[in-house]
């Protein structure tokens, strides 16, 4: 999966600056076009949740300043908070070094999951073969 | 790809308690026999880096209580620092809402990226259509 335009930028030193757009060309999407995206809230660094964008919502995303995935259930455009008022603000994005992932460090409106709980990550794995619910849905 | 079987303990409220093996059996892998899985420093909450699972890796790691992913590029387990000594003591897993993506908080030895930053996530997109590098190689 290491990409050669990547591995190329393995050695570049601290604060090496390249072109947006020629990274954003060479990134791997999988075969239906998309990419994992974890979202963290900006202030706690809590992980919110993962959901998946396309070449093109990646670019919508940086042009809007807001986190707009696509959505694999309705095959459609998904504006974080369109409807719930849940928005996500986007305040920075990085890739990783297999050019596959992105993490994107949002503000967050109201509830990231939506079940009303503040994150999607609410099946905790506990000790003796259980899990638990961790917060209560909205 | 709201699966009836989460959606289902989605009105379940806090510290209600479910039996491990039965919501590992309802994940939602794909295609592949995979899931994306979102590694976290335990101490410092940055995310380190997004990597695999299929379900006898995610066993694994919770038997032996160390991250071990599926490495898609060489089809095998990838016990993280097998070779490097830079292993992933598990703290914490979590799913989400919708079965099909793990939170693993841990404790890191040395770096988490394989070029020896400490995270993968060393892309950052500036403003000015710039990329920059954050960090540099060991």
């Amino acid at each position: 999966m290491r990409h050669s335009y990547f591995r190329a930028l393995e050695n570049l030193t601290q604060n090496t600056q390249l072109l947006l757009p020629e990274v954003i060309d060479q990134l791997s999407f999988n075969s239906d076009g998309l990419m994992p995206v974890i979202t963290q809230d900006a202030e706690t660094l809590e992980v919110l949740m993962l959901a998946w964008m396309n070449k093109e919502s990646l670019q919508k995303t940086l042009d809007k300043g807001r986190m707009i995935y696509w959505s694999r259930s309705r095959q459609e455009f998904w504006e974080k908070g369109a409807t719930s008022g849940h928005i996500q603000e986007l305040v920075n994005m990085s890739f990783d070094c297999d050019g596959d992932a992105i993490l994107c460090k949002v503000i967050q409106t109201g509830a990231a999951c939506h079940t009303g709980r503040k994150d999607c990550f609410y099946l905790k794995v506990k000790p003796d073969n259980k899990i638990e619910i961790s917060g209560d849905p909205a």
